[in-house]
């Protein structure tokens, strides 16, 4: 098999350790490469550093071989001692003018936002990408944002130019169409895979439906 | 005032964010530096990375002024980040082969033990000191293990070697000469500073208790 160029357009998957879901984070991830996503974002909640390690050494193996990025949630200590490919940071995680810089040119870094404010703010520090929402509502993280709707999802897609944006918060297979139309790059989704009765399927037909949306457009 | 040369010997003051204390981590720190310890370990398990940050900024700028190391607890994200001297790493974090070189050469690691077993694997990963404990018991920190006491603390003293070790563990003033005669090369304490009326009295007493056992050894 012929290695996928890893690309931050597409599919995010999150691979989340909530003890809620069917599956854990290494099996999310490995449906999110047999199903063809873009991109996988280790987020542990719960478990040990120790733990976590070792669940992104083997979804780096996983990814690596299936071709996607490898994100790890919040923490770029743990994505430099893994071998990912980058971190991805909340609000209230470092600035990333706190970063050294030779960490800054090893990993990727993406940004969560959830306000027109938040987005100049994040987008004056040059990350490699940002993320937006909850666009619609969701059940997967507790977020103090209510939902932002599409038409905010324009204005950030426009706000966030030249970064990528990645739409994130509700999304399922009858969304992604809307989604795609607004100008994101990409949608990061958890339930619509960690809670799929089979989950490669679900990957599968995310991935399907946004590359039909994308033809379409 | 003239600084003082930063050494890792001497008595370590792990600021903590536990709610139960008097005081918050920076006022800990504060303590730790009018008192004159040696090192200050900011131990965060409550805030957001974004609090421990600020958090980790004002003791820096305490610790530098006042010629005290200072190391974080567990991340070496937040330890580069804020500009710390190095990170006190558990048994279930990181493995210091885990740490990028670039990271190794800027950090000094310490590394908590429980057992000879431990402590053989962690002199192995070459850190630049080790901890030991709980000597005594104790009631700042759940631990899963029982006190170690005096011979076992000397028994690891020599195994350490040539690596400075550290004793913890319901460590008080009345404790010091013990510990400091079983050949520790400093002591690590909680709630003797955190839960003292005046905790930078307690600091100053327990850096001279210090010292007058190094005196009489």
């Amino acid at each position: 098999m012929s290695r996928a160029v890893p690309r931050l357009a597409g599919l995010h998957v999150i691979a989340d350790d909530s003890p809620d879901w069917r599956l854990g984070p290494v099996d999310q991830a490995r449906a999110a490469c047999e199903g063809g996503a873009a991109v996988v974002q280790l987020r542990a909640k719960h478990a040990s550093d120790g733990e976590v390690l070792r669940w992104a050494h083997e979804i780096r193996k996983l990814t690596r071989d299936a071709g996607l990025l490898l994100m790890i949630n919040d923490r770029f200590d743990l994505a430099l001692a893994s071998g990912a490919d980058g971190v991805h940071l909340g609000q209230d995680d470092l600035p990333l003018g706190r970063l050294p810089a030779e960490v800054r040119e090893r990993l990727l870094v993406g940004r969560s936002t959830h306000s027109a404010d938040q987005l100049r703010g994040a987008r004056s520090e040059a990350p490699d990408y940002l993320a937006f929402g909850p666009v619609f509502g969701t059940t997967s993280k507790q977020s103090e944002w209510s939902p932002r709707g599409l038409p905010a999802l324009r204005e950030a897609v426009a706000l966030a130019r030249p970064h990528p944006l990645i739409a994130i918060g509700g999304i399922d297979l009858a969304r992604l169409a809307e989604l795609r139309h607004s100008g994101a790059a990409g949608a990061a989704v958890i339930s619509a895979v960690a809670a799929a009765a089979d989950s490669t399927a679900a990957v599968r037909a995310l991935c399907a439906g946004w590359l039909e949306a994308e033809a379409a457009g």
